[in-house]
């Protein structure tokens, strides 16, 4: 089974969940889960209209595996800022804010630098104003490889609320952030900044014309689809428009190398943003929202598959994914 | 370097967080973190009383290793119920009960009951009240062994608030729910109740003379040493009259054998308890709290050390803490 069989196998399971668990907003399937606090023995909270839900918490989960997310061999702290920093990217790609963290990991048996992870989980954790209230390291008899998982809640925008994936429109435009492609061969997904300033700025000043957001983890064709399915629309991208890094000669591998972690989001059309976000990090529309499904990208005149490019989390060494692939041995999630 | 000194490390350096972030208020270093809701922008909760906080959200995360906490071989379901009992255990030892839960594994490559155990994990936490809000499930292409973790948060009871470890006082009753050793021969580790209900009638009917309160999860005398520690106190303990499960001979295996996941909690004294709780699960005095520090076990007309009875969490893979081992190759932690 592959992980994105398995993925769907849950997203199934736990469909309708916000009715049956007055704390859950929203289940498994977005960036990150929306929960309320409800009164001891279950009066439950009111779901109420999900958008506008600012007492909500934003809850993400994200683990970090050797030989997946980073090779063998890197250093302690950026396998520790890269733990946190992809579950801050996931509440930032909600609009929202850090709150509170917390960190497990299997360590392998007489792991010499335990305490310098601890420390740098608890420094990643701060930096971006999730302090590590809890967590659980042990050691593992069997297990040669470190395993890192890092939780981290957040806060929705206050009068936004969660910016879910599922609201994009017929019409809307399709924005980005930043630039794209080679993070991994870069070594720049070990040192990527999460673009919690840039959601909130996007909140503050389009409000209830941003309509849907994600954060790019597996590949910019692929997560766009992802939208793209969450809100019953198509996504269509011209390839040409997105800015790819220094050293990305190709399209394909802005569309598919992943690991990019820069928001794609998608206003209500004719929205008016500036070439830059007030901390210069660049904003640029790459599309348009169509009726239809999936992510189509306008590649040297051809439409392509968006959504087939980028990462599957494969369970059978299979890459059907395509991508870089970097020859550094590492498969991304 | 030893899990118990990485711990000590995390609660040092996350002392006076809960006035540095205003969302904490109360951090890593008792059965639970205690945390909670903050408008955006940092607008700090107000800690307050705690013992008052039945606002607050309780968090907590622990983690399942193979061969530590199962064996080889165990059936994928007890597994995942494990995982899951295991944290809301922690939420019971608040006075709590569940709300929603996370569920993070990483799987051999190739694993064969990704599905059996994703469905177990959400059967498992909807069982206790904790609907599986989001995860995160990866293959590891090095790993052999399934890690998991599950976090589990919950709602603390509403005029009680959290109880915590550190509210035993000179003069307390020392009392436990159930009986004690051999949890990992006999197996109940992986099938035993989490004592939620127990939990929660205990705040209902004790109020503020519930003082103290933690999980017995690496052994009597340890955890009893842990509520001393927390406390500033001493607890003794009369071992005679711990009840000890069948087949349990030696009071020291009852002391130290952990993984029995009963409530051992601090009362003023004086304090009326039926010897039953509604439930029909037994409720026992089993000693006192004195002026001093650690926690001392009279056994055989001695007074032993309980602190350093049950697991320590080496790294080292030496076994400083005793305990039966059940020569089943699993370590406690």
């Amino acid at each position: 089974m592959r992980e994105s069989e398995l993925h769907q196998r849950i997203y199934e399971r736990s469909r309708g969940m916000a009715g049956r668990f007055g704390c859950v907003v929203v289940g498994p399937g977005d960036d990150c889960a929306v929960v309320k606090g409800v009164g001891q023995r279950g009066s439950p909270a009111k779901a109420g209209d999900i958008s506008r839900d600012a007492d909500a918490t934003l809850i993400t989960v994200d683990q970090m595996v050797e030989g997946r997310h980073y090779v063998p061999g890197t250093a302690i702290g950026l396998i520790a800022r890269k733990a946190v920093a992809r579950s801050v990217s996931d509440i930032a790609a909600m609009g929202g804010v850090p709150a509170w963290g917390l960190a497990t990991g299997v360590l392998p048996d007489g792991f010499a630098h335990a305490a310098e992870l601890v420390d740098a989980l608890h420094t990643w954790g701060e930096r971006w104003g999730a302090p590590m209230v809890g967590g659980d390291i042990a050691f593992s008899p069997v297990g040669t490889a470190l395993m890192l998982a890092v939780t981290i809640a957040g806060v929705p925008h206050a009068r936004r609320g969660p910016v879910l994936r599922s609201g994009a429109r017929v019409g809307d435009e399709v924005w980005v952030t930043g630039s794209f492609g080679g993070s991994l061969k870069s070594g720049r997904h070990l040192t990527f900044e999460p673009r919690v300033a840039e959601g909130v700025w996007l909140c503050d000043g389009l409000g209830d014309e941003l309509h849907a957001m994600i954060d790019v983890s597996d590949g910019l064709g692929r997560d766009a689809g992802r939208v793209a399915s969450a809100s019953g629309v198509r996504l269509e991208i011209d390839g040409e428009s997105v800015a790819r890094h220094e050293g990305v000669e190709k399209i394909e591998h802005a569309m598919r190398d992943g690991e990019d972690y820069e928001l794609c989001f998608v206003v209500g059309a004719g929205a008016a943003l500036p070439p830059e976000a007030p901390s210069g990090v660049k904003l640029t529309r790459i599309g348009r929202v169509v009726a239809g499904s999936g992510c189509g990208v306008m590649m040297d005149g051809r439409m392509c598959d968006g959504a087939s490019m980028g990462w599957d989390h494969g369970g059978d060494g299979g890459g059907d994914g395509g991508g870089d692939g970097g020859g550094d041995g590492v498969k991304k999630a």
